[in-house]
This record gives C-alpha cells, sequence and structure tokens, in this order.
C-alpha cells in the first residue's frame, strides 16, 4: 500500500550513491580514464558489483539473455506487475561516472530506503542496469534496452569490434548466446512503467539553479553529411569575384543553419567539417560538413530541415558551387507519458523544487523501451553541461533531491497508475 | 644596335618551347608526377640539360656558387652591361610543367631567334635558372635569387630537409659550398634589369581572353592564424541561445573576411581551417583557421586587414567566445618598373594584343631580384588558372605571343632603356 506522507532524509543515501559511482568510475578497461564497453570483463564486473548492492537491499537478482543485470523489489501483491527503473552501465571511452550508473544506483538506494522503512509496493520495482547503451564496442547503439523490446536483428551477430572480435563471438566469450537473446523479449503485459534517472548533459538545470528536471520527450535526430564542391585555386592570383570557395560557401551555410534553428526553437549542428586542399596558400576547393538536426516535435523539425536544405541550395546557386548531400540518420522523436510526466512534477513540487519540463536531446534507453510501455525520465543536474568526458560532475546535494523526487514519485505512484487507466 | 622593325615566325620555336618543358616536367625525383628540389641529382639533371640548350644558341654557361644555371648571349660590346631574363628550375611536390620553367625556357628561343637572324645587342642578354624558388626542400624560398642579393642568412646552413640533411651538407653533395654563396652576390651597377616571364596562376588573361599580361606588381602578403575558443558540448542537449560554438563564430568571421576583401578589391583567403573536437554530435569547442591577405598596395592590404581583426573581433565579442590571432608571415609588395612595363605594353601592343595590366598575387624570384635592379614580368595564359598541379597547363599559341611580345621589348630595349634613364 502507498505510504503517502513519508519523508526521509536522503542524505546519508546521497553520499553513498556519489561512493558507488566512484567505485563503479574504476572498473575500467583503461587504468587512465573510464572505458567499459559490452561484454568485457570489466562489463561483468560492474554487474557483479551492482547485483551485490542489489542483494544487500533484499533485492532477487538475475542477469538476462543480452547480459543487462536486473534486481527486484518484489510486491506482496502475487499477481503484481513491475514498474521499471534504471540505466545503462557501459560508458564511452575516456568518459564520466555518472552518465548512464546514475540511473541504477540511485533507484538501489531508493529501495534501500524503502526496505529499511518496511514499505512495501502494490508493484514490484524492477531495477535494470542495461550492458550497452553507447554502442562503443559494436557500433550499435541500445543493444541492451533493445534486447526487452525484441529488436535485435540477426545481422549484428556478425558486427565486429576493432579487433575484429564479432558480437556473436563476444556474447560467447562472456557466457551467452547470440540465439537466445530473442528470449530476453519482455511481454508489455508485465510492465506498468519505465522511469529513468539520467545526468541531464546539458546547461539547462544549471542556468535555471534546479536540482532536477522532467523529460516532456526525447528529441528525434536526422543526420546528413553535406559536400560543396567548389574549384581550388591560388590565394594570390584570383580575384575575389572569379572564386568557387568551398569554405566560404560552407560558412554561409553553417550561419544559415544557425538562423533556421534559433526561428524554429530546435537545435542544430555543424559539429564537423572538413576542408581540402587545407593549406594556408591554396582556395578551398571541396567543403563537407555534418548536420544534426533534433527536436521533440518530428514535423518541426523537418520543416527546419526543409528550410535548411532550400537555403544550402540558394547559397550554392548564388556562388556557382555544386551541393550535395545525403541524409545518414535519422530517428524519430519519442513522447514521455504525459500522466507520468505530470506525477513526477507533483512529485518535484512535493520536495519544493519547481517542476521545469525540459526536452532530451540526448538519445537513451527510454527511447527503446517507449516500444514496450509507458515511459519518463528524471534528470538531476550536471556541472557546466558536461558528459562524455573525465570533466562529467554531479553534487551530493543533487542526487538528494532526485532521491527524495523519486521516492516521492515511487510512493505515489498508484494514484499516477489510476491517471493513466483513466487518460490511456 | 637595336633592330626595330623584325618581325619573326615564332611557331617553330614555340613548338620547341613545349617539348623543352615535357624534356623538363620528367626531371623529377618521382616517377609518378613533377618533383625537383634544390641540390638533388634532378637539380642537377635540369641544369645540365638547360646549359645544353644554352650552349646549342651559342650562349656562354655557367653554374654560381648557390647552384642557379647561366648562360650568356654576349653582345660585342665590350663594356655592356647585362639584361636579365630568367625563372626558376625547382618545383613543388606534384607540381607542374610550366611554372618557372618557361621563364627559362623562352629566353633560350628568343636568343635562338636572335642567333639565328644574327642579330647582336648592345648589351648582354643573360638568361638565369634559379635552383630554388619554392622553398619546397627546405622550406625557405627565393633561395637561389636571394644568393643573387646576398640575402642568405648564415642560420640557413642548418635548415633541414624532411630527411634531416642540412642545407649544408646538401650543398657538399652537390658540389657546392655554404660558405661561398656570398660569391654570388652580383653588383647592381653591372645589371639593367631583371625581366621574368612566368604563367599567370590565375584565371584573369583566360577570361579576358589574352595570351600574354603585363605584370604592374607583386602583391605583399600577410598570413595570420586565427585560434577561436569556445565550449564544447553535446549537440542535443544546449539550446542554441546557451551555445559558444566555434566554428560558427569562424564561420561568420571568414564571411565579414571576404566582404572585407570584395569592399577593398583586395584578395584575402581563409585556406586551411581546424575544428575540434570535430565529431558529429558534439557543438565545436575550438576552431582555428589562417588567414592569407595580399595587395599591390601595403597600406590599403594594413587597412583591409585593421578591418577584418576589428570585425572578428566584435563577433566574437558578441558571441562570447575568445578570439587570439598571431602574424605568422609578412611581405612587402614589389612594384614593377614603369618605365619597363611602357616598355612590355608598347610591345604587346605591336604585336597587335591588347596590354592588359595586372597584378601578380604569387611570389616570385622576380620580388628578390628588385633589390638588385629594375624588374618586371610578363604572364602567359594558362589554363583555368591552375598552377601547383599535374594539370597546370599552357597552350603553343600563347608561348608564340610571348614570345613575340618579348622579342619585340628585347629589340627595342635601348628606347626603354633610355626612358628609364629619364625617369630614374
Amino acid at each position: 500500500m502507498p505510504h503517502t506522507d513519508l519523508t526521509t532524509d536522503f542524505k546519508a543515501y546521497a553520499e553513498q550513491v556519489m561512493q558507488r559511482c566512484e567505485t563503479l568510475g574504476k572498473i575500467s578497461q583503461s587504468p587512465d580514464f573510464v572505458d567499459r564497453r559490452y561484454l568485457t570483463p570489466e562489463h561483468k564486473q560492474a554487474n557483479e558489483q551492482v547485483s551485490e548492492w542489489m542483494r544487500q537491499t533484499n533485492m532477487q537478482t538475475w542477469q538476462d539473455g543480452a547480459g543487462n543485470v536486473w534486481g527486484r523489489y518484489l510486491s506482496p501483491n502475487k499477481n503484481a506487475k513491475s514498474l521499471l527503473m534504471g540505466s545503462h552501465l557501459d560508458t564511452v571511452i575516456n568518459g564520466g561516472k555518472y552518465d548512464g550508473m546514475l540511473g541504477v544506483v540511485v533507484p538501489i538506494a531508493l529501495v534501500q530506503a524503502l526496505h529499511t522503512q518496511r514499505i512495501t509496493l502494490p508493484f514490484n520495482l524492477d531495477i535494470v542496469g542495461f550492458c550497452d547503451e553507447e554502442g562503443t564496442r559494436f557500433g550499435s547503439t541500445l543493444l541492451g534496452s533493445r534486447a526487452l523490446t525484441g529488436q535485435w536483428h540477426n545481422n549484428w551477430a556478425d558486427l565486429c569490434d576493432e579487433d575484429g572480435i564479432s558480437l556473436k563471438r563476444a556474447m560467447v566469450d562472456f557466457g551467452l548466446d547470440f540465439e537466445e537473446v530473442m528470449q530476453c523479449k519482455l511481454s508489455p503485459s508485465s510492465l506498468l512503467a519505465f522511469i529513468e534517472l539520467h545526468i541531464e548533459q546539458g546547461p539547462v538545470l544549471e542556468q535555471k539553479n534546479l536540482p532536477t528536471g522532467i523529460v516532456s520527450g526525447i528529441a528525434g535526430a536526422k543526420r546528413l553529411q553535406f559536400t560543396i564542391t567548389g574549384m581550388a585555386g591560388h590565394a594570390g592570383t584570383v580575384p575575389m569575384d572569379m572564386r568557387k570557395d568551398a569554405l566560404i560557401c560552407a560558412s554561409e551555410m553553417i550561419l544559415s543553419i544557425e538562423s533556421v534553428a534559433k526561428a524554429n526553437d530546435i537545435v542544430a549542428t555543424v559539429g564537423a567539417i572538413s576542408n581540402k586542399p587545407n593549406a594556408v596558400n591554396v582556395i578551398s576547393g571541396s567543403t563537407d560538413f555534418s548536420l544534426d538536426i533534433r527536436s521533440n516535435n518530428d514535423a518541426l523539425r523537418d520543416e527546419a530541415l526543409a528550410d535548411i536544405l532550400r537555403l544550402c541550395e540558394q547559397i550554392a546557386n548564388k556562388r556557382e558551387l555544386t551541393l550535395k548531400y545525403q541524409i545518414t540518420h535519422s530517428a524519430s522523436a519519442v513522447s514521455c507519458d504525459e500522466s507520468l510526466i505530470q506525477g513526477l512534477c507533483d512529485a518535484t513540487s512535493a520536495c519544493n523544487i519547481e517542476p521545469l519540463k525540459l526536452i532530451s536531446g540526448a538519445g537513451h534507453d527510454a527511447m527503446a523501451m517507449a516500444d514496450l510501455c509507458p515511459i519518463a525520465m528524471l534528470f538531476t543536474r550536471c556541472d557546466k553541461g558536461i558528459s562524455h568526458h573525465p570533466a562529467e560532475a554531479i553534487q551530493a546535494e543533487d542526487v538528494e533531491a532526485s532521491l527524495d523526487v523519486l521516492f516521492n514519485f515511487i510512493t505515489h505512484f498508484q494514484e499516477t497508475q489510476q491517471a493513466m487507466e483513466i487518460n490511456g
């Protein structure tokens, strides 16, 4: 039964979370920085560590056929469905200690708080530590969560890491079997929702001076590669009005991309540029650049992209250079469940924190999980919005606030669930 | 004595020039492309080939202490000064067959025409094939012509090529002595002028449909390196108005550089760009780019550069990024002699070619030679303005026109010289 008026001092729990993130951050393939990839000995070691923490809080633990680690805080209700919480335990190369891990370690602390106070829930609280979200080792992302949704492809068996080891082979070495991954698939009928806690990876909460924020949706992204072809020439001998300078043309396009993004309140990024021949005394003959464009509204994103492409074509035509582009990636936006958002907003307000809704521009396991059940995400503020970097940092006070919000949310979840049933 | 009304059919000479450029183009350190650097066996081989052609036209030949090859078409006048013609015999790596060589081979054909017609001159006509203009091997340019002006520095002895061989050592291997280079220095009192024929290396003559053009001056160049420092960030999570995107900032600067150059009728080129971390999904944290700015008017160039720097600082301030820059190269413009320009214009008109004056944006041996004597240059049209590239190409008809103009100029040089004395 729900406990609606519990207040808990989460300061000590937050300190423990910080220590556990340090502990996980030391489980690395490299002595110099955090690097923990799928199906490595360090993956196994992290799973064992997390399992041990889960067992210390009286959870049942297991590892599934993809290598995800699980713990269940069992409900006394024998027909209980599961509320899922979790995030990923793998990292990028030279990454941080919180991206992913925080979303596994905090729920364990929540269960500890529940267990310590002998609070039982009318649903199972399942915590999952996903084995691969970043895709660092085999290039394909969200392998852990996509195993639960049954979205693995047979041809992934042959995906190879940088040492030429196939996914299939690496699974055998880890003690798993590629052929049995499909058995990880979960039945939606057993699931109530998936809630993911994650560091923001952006600067909005810091700027708003808020410890936590409620994610309204995960942006859909498209990526394109542009190639501008002009005419290389001698920097001293070709008059300005006779040039076909690819880098200047690209520069004008990059500025127009910024303008369109600002006008449409979306994000668009030219992150990579490659220029030829790229010599001090030679006019650029060709310039390639990438575009990453994201929005929580796919239609708005695609309209903005159409504007960008129209403007870039105008610029290329005006300057008499050739523009080619291709779409290299496309993913749809995923919305968080309105009732779960409301539940998180209510919990946030109950903790005397202003409930700020924001979009997740980064992809998360919750994107895949949306195929199975309603999803929601809570963001924890991180220093300067830095992630995927050793400088990734969070404050214990913000972990405390996150624990407070999630504890409030969990202990009021039955009310949220009733709202979901009415809305759904 | 001058022969004022000679007309010669230069078609056969032009064909021979084209064949000789082919011959020189095959003397290369690489079997795959043209690559002939200072103090190599190929340098020696090219000098020997050029000497042989010179001797076939009754010229006296020698090699000086820097490795320049010389030929003299001796005047019957015992107290004659010398009119110098020539250009360089070295190439860039993967260069063309005409940049430099044409300006050596064409004067030899001129002497051949004079000699065949038993025309003598009241001055010695000295042809020089410079040993190093490009600076490909030791990084320092114009080594050949700067030996004649006495501008070699003692510390150049230790300049090393990519294999670690010093200039001093390479001279020994070639049969020269670094310590004796200063003896190459010419006395201005022995010189009338230096006339250099060169391919345009730009598209102006092609666009104007002219075979030749008269150089009014050689542009002075400054080079700068810019560094923009912003803040890297996740392409999905940082709103547009919270970004410090170094690549966008650089793009705005690159466009402003173009505007200033156009407004001031100079050339300014951002040829090289380097972006970090240069990843599709990361906002650029820092961007470096080069600037090469040239004009035949140093004051105008420096005013334009001041405008550029002011605008770039405004852009950096507006966007709240950091701008640093440093000047990495600075060379003053060199003017061609007005009387020589007029002489070349008159000769051009006499050949029924419109005399077009244009600036040389590229540097040439004539820049160094201006320290010794009045200089002038004639440009020959080249295909699409391409140089420093295997696609560098010229037409035999344009060589024929160049021979015609220069023959007319040489045979009227005493009149030009009288004008120089009046003007000078």
